[in-house]
């Protein structure tokens, strides 16, 4: 063995951990933290998260036996130097990339990656299905799950553990505690984290190496009771994950090498039932540039390694996000019972500058959508005006809340749903595509898309004025199209669409930000000898009844088109021509929405092009349409009326 | 006064208690639990949980000013005593019946009932909302939020706890401990708080009643961190509510209703950020025969008071429950991959039963439906075959789990979906109207709904049998339709629809527990000269393209029923036969679903009847489309080559 070469270079598998000295795993996690920002430096991605767990994954794969053991990573975007040390070192700069390698962990990519993630606070509930199917199945190994202490915030999480303690398992949670989620932490709990490892010092694991503490007795009774007791004698007071069923061992250094080996070790020979180890780590650890950023690096762009500058590409236009933010902040100057509630995404919604303006208005609640909208709806009842900021994805943590608290009662809150519709880097499980569809089957919601950032101006001030019905506003990710910015918003008259550019044979329907490559598809199809006419509709619910009634009327062929699947828009304008009996005379109408597949990471342009929703799509699909069409009598033209 | 009179009748507001010596306090306690068992000896309804709050109930509404003191049930079921002393008595026995009383708090009845309920743990996030809203307007008043043992058990109220512990407002959260939420408590949870209360004597509170005893000193230091230490000379030890920055105060026999006056009292004078007031309770409390029953008279028919015998009709067949817990018990005697997963709905499932015969192999997470879908998906990944039951309302607080963890990775979960469509004295806050729409957008997902009890066997093998990719079978609540059931399930081909009956000019199309009212209505159209096909699509995805396209062509009218809301089923027919090019040609269709509104309690039939999915209004439907519809040329009938 090449003491003084690579020993990353070395490593094929985990298994290969295995022949290793404590002080090579030392230096292989120096290694492999170089070579992650390396790698990261070329393709961007999630950095602080995966320097602050370098030493920790070393240790994990040192000690136990992936992937025979179930090692679960919590959300993934900490994955990476797992990834590098489970055969995908090769592919590292692939990351994020069309084609390449998940930013996250996921099962189809490699036998090392039992159950995927990208969502927070999963892994305890997974790993408890592993550790109960391994004793049914008598298949043996260990289950291992890192849950950072953010999604410890999540009630998720929270039920694992209630279950786990109740269940008596042997399973294995490292919480990866960074006093960061990727905002500072909010929550009652962090302070009680942080009251656990400053009334105790680090315990003295090291003498575990030396074998002179046992750190949990050889097993003697079973079960969750026993599990309590098992550390009392090594760890000082209490814990909520005590009171939980879980033995607590903590709180350890996540840097230092030797003490983790001790730790997990012993854990591994001892453990019997759940067991906590409360592991502290630093975001953007060994790093610089990370270590010195607000964020620690959570999300970067390409960069230059020496520097840590970001390679981000000038702004065209201003993002949907600051967009929102400025606008919300507008109209709360104005009303003083606007209040602003996001979940542990105040950077990712721009309510962090809302934050700033009004820090009593505005409500971090923590990774809990749960609560986060019945909180709001508990605000609406009591008079104020709550606009809830979540992304479309994370939105589907609070779908029972959205029925039950709030569209039942009918109560005022205004959903402002950001990243909807495909997202790119972040992948398949970040992509807004089901919130069209699960909010306009709600009686009396207002469900509403942005076709650009001066729309969802209006939107922000239509959602405003909206005092009697909850409602929803929805716009992608990303800069917006360049749009003049009105001064401030004027509330839109709600179900009343407009007609964008007037044509006669095709109309093209866009609900949403599909609008651009609508009215890039209708210039070629009007070169093509076919006049288009483009709507936006604005509104997914309610529809406006008028225009679509016109449009079926008066031209050949109709296509809807929308950012997100089947069963939304469309369905609704199919729902309701069926009802009017207009499709019993016969209309040549489409409607393209997102596949009945999920899409992978790449590009948004690209992702757009594989959904069949870009302009070339939409071209393609009228003269499909074109050609399958039984020409019919068509009305005479007399759109006017129905211009906006 | 009359002193020797009925307290009861001289209350027409919760005011009237303010004048009450504590004697008659106690005295009214006694005649609110006859009042209690009385209307509900009519009615039926949640009596156990009710009759185990009535002393705290008076407590409540003698000490605070409801309803300028903001007074919130979680869940709601237990507030008969309450709806009693708020004005509502002399409708008490319309409770539960159409047009009557609901059997939860709700908005819209009073005033005394500033957020509804029905599903639980919702009530410390709203209630933290007025909190926050009284703070921010200057309001003043008090929010109280009362949640029993088995609420705390869900994620949401653990997600509000660590919100209230965090922003330090004042909040009374009364724990109304009664160690059972329908089922015996499970959970890790539970066994903290009985180690709370067997740890601990009853604290003397009645020494506060005289003055001796300050609970909670006068307020000297702001915010959490100083509520944490308040109660510490009094209480003794932890617990996991003091770490999650509440101070706890209990326990408190909740059926001592001086004692009960003086913690409420000095909590109200004193408090200064969140308390929870821990107050054990028994269900069923003081009517002997719901104190002797297993299940406390969690939910009952109406009964005679004195023997406590419940009027329950005879069944005419076994209930779509009983039908799906021994159709998977006998494929789990086959097959020892499969495991049964329940979110406190034991028995509501029939998965006590399942837990009978197979101990090891069924698993109660507790009201904890995000843990129970990821835990199943873990369990799936892990190569069990895991069955999900949650009612199809609960299961909306899963949405994300089945899309993130379950769909994402294609993991074999497979859901039993029990109370489909609309639920009977429920109500709207039970209704299963939504599970059709989110399930079938997700790609991969195989969704089928039972047209009746022979039909639930066959898919839930079906289910077993499919192990690559997720799938859901939806059945409506009560009693079966008496369809003779099969010895043992066989797995029906995916997408694979039946023609049940043949006509010719008029199609309906049924998805689920709707096809009985098809073929009535199809009796009466036959009557009226108009043949009719009855097909039962079996499948919401994959659909049966080639039924739907032969019942397109042959039939002048095709009619979707189905028992859910817009969006679902008839929606993704709709997008096939635009797809497909059928509209095009014209087609007179109609897509018959759970209307745009929220429909209240009443029997089944006839909510159903109001949502116009009867016979009737299938019927009515059919002439209305008929009358529309512009003749069309029909093609020659050749239907055989569909029939199942």
């Amino acid at each position: 063995m090449k003491r003084t070469g690579s020993i990353l270079d070395t490593i094929a598998s985990p298994a290969d951990l295995k022949r290793l000295t404590v002080r090579e795993l030392v230096r292989l996690g120096d290694e492999l933290r170089r070579e992650t920002v390396s790698a990261v430096s070329v393709t961007g991605g999630h950095l602080g998260a995966s320097l602050g767990v370098v030493e920790l994954t070393v240790a994990l794969h040192a000690v136990f036996d992936t992937p025979r053991d179930t090692l679960i990573f919590d959300v993934g975007h900490q994955c990476y130097p797992h990834k590098i040390l489970t055969g995908r070192r090769d592919r590292m700069r692939t990351l994020r990339q069309g084609g390449g390698l998940s930013g996250f962990t996921k099962r189809s990519e490699s036998e090392y990656d039992p159950f995927g993630a990208a969502h927070a606070s999963t892994s305890i509930s997974a790993g408890l299905g592993f550790a109960v199917a391994r004793d049914l199945l008598g298949d043996g190994g260990d289950v291992v799950c890192v849950i950072g202490d953010g999604a410890l915030s999540a009630g998720m999480a929270y039920e694992a553990m209630n279950n786990a303690g109740h269940l008596g398992k042997r399973l294995i949670v490292i919480l990866n505690d960074n006093e960061m989620s990727i905002s500072p932490p909010v929550g009652a709990l962090s302070k009680h984290l942080m009251q656990l490892y400053t009334e105790r010092k680090f315990q003295d694991f090291r003498a575990l190496a030396r074998g002179a503490v046992a750190l949990l007795p050889p097993p003697l009774q079973k079960g969750a009771a026993r599990a309590r007791g098992l550390v009392k004698d090594l760890v000082i007071g209490g814990s909520l994950f005590e009171d939980l069923g879980f033995s607590y061992v903590g709180p350890v250094d996540g840097h230092d090498t030797r003490q983790l080996l001790a730790v997990l070790r012993t854990v591994k020979d001892r453990a019997d039932g759940p067991v906590l180890i409360h592991v502290l780590t630093e975001k953007g650890k060994g790093y610089g540039p990370a270590e010195k950023a607000a964020d620690k690096y959570h999300g970067v762009s390409r960069f230059d390694i020496v520097s840590g500058r970001q390679h981000k590409a000038a702004p065209q236009a201003p993002s949907y996000t600051a967009v929102f933010a400025d606008g919300l902040m507008r109209e709360a100057e104005r009303d003083p019972r606007i209040v602003a509630v996001t979940a542990a995404m105040a950077s990712g919604t721009g309510l962090d500058k809302f934050q700033q303006r009004f820090p009593d208005r505005c409500f971090d609640v923590g990774i809990a959508e749960q609560h986060a909208v019945t909180f709001c709806a508990g605000l609406a009842a009591a008079g104020m005006r709550p606009f809830c900021a979540i992304y479309s994805t994370f939105l589907q943590r609070g779908y029972d809340q959205i029925v039950h608290d709030v569209a039942l009662q009918k109560l005022p809150v205004r959903f402002a749903i950001d990243r909807a519709g495909l997202v790119g880097e972040d992948g398949a499980t970040h992509a807004g595509a089901f919130d069209i569809g699960f909010l306009t089957n709600l009686p009396g919601f207002v469900v509403m898309a942005a076709a650009d950032e001066a729309e969802l101006v209006h939107m922000i001030a239509t959602a405003a004025a909206l005092d009697d019905t909850p409602s929803a506003f929805r716009y992608p990710r990303g800069e917006g199209t360049g749009a003049l910015l009105p001064q401030r918003g004027v509330p839109l008259e709600p179900g009343r669409g407009r007609v964008v550019r007037q044509g006669g044979k095709i109309a093209l329907l866009s609900l949403g930000g599909r609008l651009t490559e609508c009215l890039k598809a209708a210039d070629e199809l009007d070169a093509r000898g076919l006049p288009t006419t483009v709507a936006d509709a604005r509104f997914a619910k309610p529809l406006d009844r008028y225009l679509i009634l016109q449009l079926a009327r008066h031209h050949e062929v109709v296509v809807t088109i929308e950012e997100g699947a089947a069963g939304g828009f469309g369905a609704h304008v199919l729902h309701l021509l069926s009802a009017e009996g207009v499709l019993d005379r016969g209309l040549t109408i489409r409607t393209l929405c997102l596949p009945d597949r999920f899409i992978d990471h790449d590009t948004p342009a690209a992702m757009y092009a594989e959904a069949g929703l870009d302009a070339a799509a939409i071209v393609s699909a009228v003269h499909a349409a074109l050609g399958m069409h039984r020409r019919r009598e068509i009305l005479p033209l007399g759109l006017a009326s129905a211009i906006a």
